[in-house]
């Protein structure tokens, strides 16, 4: 099944303490399209100013991304610069430079109105809302935000919240969006909020999936995949995009989803994400083989099964 | 086989979110000795003061442990008052009276020199060692220790680190000890310095076993355990002890220490840690079946496993 998503594609300059990185292709957009690319056929919905040339336009093309959806407008793309010097775990920005997002009105080309999953990444949620129902095809719709939009928009938030199946954020983002200190307890409140599903992302810890379909026990409502210890992480900008473009890539490439495959979708999230902050900028996720991602999925599972 | 420990049975007076409790039997030794008895026998060394009466000693005895090596001093028994108001990750301490504690020299009785497992609780690292070559007949060695030895100690803790076979410690306390940010790169230096396994603990979010004997991939020298997202944290004390409790009883209770042991290892260590800071103080570990445990140790299968 095909996945359309709406989102940044931008350029980013960070410094981390592997060194630093001028105007790397990036964008919450472009991360979840190239992880989410090895698994099913992705539609991104964007805008890019002049600055997105040919080069660019070839990591779409190489891993057969629909990019028909990819506005050009005059100006230049959204800028982001960032710096991870002080603590890898958490960005300090420098500089945003909105450029042409500024005034972006997503546009759905009519080939995309049949994609069934639909992914909303980190915009502002009025656009994230527009979108949603103007694909009213969609069987499977999950979205991301930040603390930004928790803070300062919260009831246009609330109201995509009614329209997703599954929202993807991170335990500071969880907490602040239920205004509970308790991961359980805010997982359950923002599962009363509209998604029936929430992926929790715990950075170098792993995520957790929290649902409100299977209450059959205490805890059995949630399932943990691992994140992979590693020796170096290069740039973590992007591991949550990319979490995410494993997770619903995998879901789309499944004929039902079943239990069994979200657990094998949060892998995968895992996976990919652990794949990202390998390399500056998008450069790991542009050249992967579906055997790398299947071998590290079996070393999650060698990290975390007991037998 | 039997279980020697080494440590600290004292009394807490603890505040958290879910209230106030004065004077709890408490200490590393008692966390770990009821967390271990539900597995093995288990003989405690440490020293006790004259409030240390029948009530405290029955607890003990409702659980079989062997407390021949609690010694019977003049005085108070070591107190300890700390607060998770601001931090319920963190505590902060309030007061630390070592009282007999001050004076302990720990002396092994002959009915513990068989004893094949010998678990040193966080104590002054002089002591540990003092121990550790007392029981030359010991097949398996584990430790723990904290920032305070790491920080001020670290001569003599690194001493008695060359004769432990595991280590347990926190993130925190991994990363200091090692003088490096990075987990992967910080535990590996770790077991440099003497332990053939250490066991880095998450809190929250379980905890990772590294070793060295498996080297046949960039990571899968480690196993990943995770904790269970809890409804509610009365009082976090003791979830440390009581994890290696878990940890080092289960292996004692194992005819061979198979890979497959030492997982399973971790995810008993991780069901009693989940226990533990259900109640105040040792309450829960008090009151437990062996049906309990088993059935949390499936949850944490069913959090985890993909099929």
């Amino acid at each position: 099944m095909a996945i359309t998503v709406v989102g940044s594609v931008a350029f980013d300059t960070v410094e981390t303490p592997a060194g630093r990185r001028e105007r790397c292709l990036a964008g919450a957009a472009t991360y979840f399209s190239l992880a989410a690319s090895y698994f099913t056929q992705v539609r991104v919905i964007a805008v890019v100013g002049e600055d997105f040339g040919p080069s660019e336009q070839a990591v779409f093309d190489a891993q057969k991304i629909d990019t028909r959806g990819i506005e050009r407008a005059p100006g230049k793309s959204f800028f982001w610069q960032g710096s991870y010097l002080d603590n890898l775990n958490e960005a300090k920005t420098l500089k945003t430079d909105l450029n042409v997002f500024a005034g972006f009105e997503p546009k759905i080309p009519d080939a995309y109105r049949d994609s069934e999953f639909l992914f909303l990444a980190n915009i502002d949620p009025v656009l994230q809302r527009r979108v949603r129902e103007a694909t009213p095809n969609a069987k499977l719709v999950a979205g991301d935000t930040m603390n930004y939009w928790i803070k300062d928009h919260k009831p246009a938030l609330l109201e995509v919240l009614k329209g997703l199946d599954i929202l993807l954020i991170n335990d500071t983002e969880t907490r602040m969006l239920a205004g509970n200190g308790n991961l359980l307890l805010a997982a359950r409140a923002v599962l009363q909020m509209g998604p029936r599903m929430l992926v929790v992302k715990h950075g170098e810890y792993g995520a957790t999936l929290f649902h409100k379909s299977i209450p059959k026990g205490q805890n059995s409502e949630s399932f943990r995949a691992p994140a992979l210890p590693l020796e170096e992480v290069v740039d973590p900008t992007g591991a949550g995009d990319s979490f995410a473009g494993g997770f619903f890539g995998y879901l789309a490439s499944q004929s039902e989803l079943t239990p069994g495959a979200f657990r094998r979708a949060m892998f995968y999230g895992s996976v990919m994400g652990s794949f990202a902050v390998e390399r500056f900028g998008t450069d790991r996720l542009q050249q992967l083989s579906r055997d790398e991602i299947d071998q590290r999925f079996a070393l999650f599972r060698e990290l975390t099964h007991l037998d």
